[in-house]
C-alpha cells in the first residue's frame, strides 16, 4: 500500500482536487461508530469560506451519522485504494465495520472527530454548516475547515465514476493552456 | 474541427458523462440574445427525474439569462476544444458575441430555445426547475428534459479543470472493478 506524506494545505485551494470529479470517501462517526461511504455527487461551491455540496442519499448508514454530527472528512483515493473504494460502495456500514474490514487506517482528525483516512492521499475535514437542503435534495452543504494532502506527487491518479461498474482513470495534467487566460481568472 | 453523429440518449442516464467532471459549456438565450459560459462547479442530484445542481456565479452575463428564461443547455466539450473553452471563460458576453467570435454553431434545441452547440460531445438540454437556492448559493437545479449523444467514441476524452490555468485531460475508461459491484449497485 502506498504511503503518503502530507502536509497541510490551504482550503480555499481544495478545487484542485475535488473539481476534477474523483470519487471520494466520507468518512464519519457519531456515538462511538465510524463508517465509511464512497461518493461521487460532489461540486465546489465557494473558495472562501471554502464550501462543498455533497448528495449522501438517506438509504446509505452515512446518511444520519453526518447528519447528527455535523461533521465528516471528505477523504481523495487513488487508483491503488480502487478495490477498496469499490467494496465500501457495496456494503452497508450497519452489517459492515468499515476500517477494519478494508484494511483502512483512522487517523484523528484536527478540527473534527470523524477519522481521517490514512492511505488516501488528501482528507478534507468537514464541517456541515447549511442542513436545510437535506430533506428535499439530499444535499449537505459543508465547509472544509481543515485539508491535508500528500507532499507529492502534484496530480494525483484518481478514479472516476461513470456509471455502469466503469470507472475513468485521470490522465495527464496539462499547463497548455494557460496562457489564455486572463490574470485574474487563474 | 471533430463532428460528432448523435442520437437520442436516456435523460436518467446522463451521469456516465457528467459524473466525472468534466469542464462544461452552458448555453443560453433571452430576448434573442445567446450565450455561453464555462463551468467547471455541478453535481448529479438524482436519476429520475435528471436533476444536476450548477453553481453560477451572479457576475456572470449567462447568470440572468438562465434565470430569466429558466433554461439553457448543458454541452460537454471534448478536448480538440479546449482552446475555445478556455477562450470562453476568459471574455464575456456583455462583450462578445460567443457563438460567432469562436466559430461554434448554435442547433436548434427540441425541448428548450436556448442554443445546443454543435462541435461538443454532448448537448443536454435543462429547464431550471428550482430557483430558491440562487440567491444564497448560486445553485440553479436544473432538469435534463432531452438528451444528445455522440453515438462515437463510447467514451469522451474530455477536459477537468484543476484551477490555477492546469487541465487533466480523462485517461482511460475500465472495466476492470465490475465484478465487485452488487449487481443492483449497477
Amino acid at each position: 500500500m502506498k504511503r503518503y506524506v502530507k502536509k497541510d494545505f490551504p482550503v480555499s485551494e481544495v478545487r484542485r482536487f475535488l473539481e476534477p470529479g474523483p470519487i471520494v470517501l466520507v468518512s464519519s462517526q457519531w456515538k462511538g461508530e465510524s463508517n465509511i461511504m464512497t461518493m461521487g455527487w460532489h461540486l465546489i461551491m465557494e473558495f472562501e469560506p471554502s464550501l462543498i455540496g455533497c448528495y449522501i442519499w438517506n438509504a446509505n448508514h452515512s446518511f444520519s451519522m453526518v447528519r447528527q454530527s455535523k461533521e465528516c472528512v471528505i477523504n481523495i483515493p487513488t487508483v491503488e485504494l480502487a478495490t477498496q473504494v469499490v467494496r465500501i460502495g457495496n456494503c452497508s456500514g450497519r452489517d459492515v465495520s468499515k476500517f477494519e474490514a478494508f484494511k483502512l487506517s483512522p487517523i484523528k482528525g484536527e478540527k473534527v472527530d470523524a477519522p481521517l483516512i490514512k492511505e488516501c492521499y488528501a482528507n478534507l475535514e468537514c464541517k456541515l454548516i447549511d442542513s436545510s437542503l437535506i430533506k428535499k435534495y439530499s444535499l449537505f452543504i459543508l465547509e472544509v475547515v481543515k485539508a491535508h494532502v500528500a507532499i507529492s506527487p502534484k496530480f494525483p491518479k484518481t478514479i472516476h465514476y461513470r456509471g455502469d461498474g466503469l470507472f475513468m482513470i485521470s490522465g495527464p495534467t496539462t499547463s497548455k493552456y494557460r496562457k489564455l487566460f486572463k490574470p485574474e481568472n487563474l
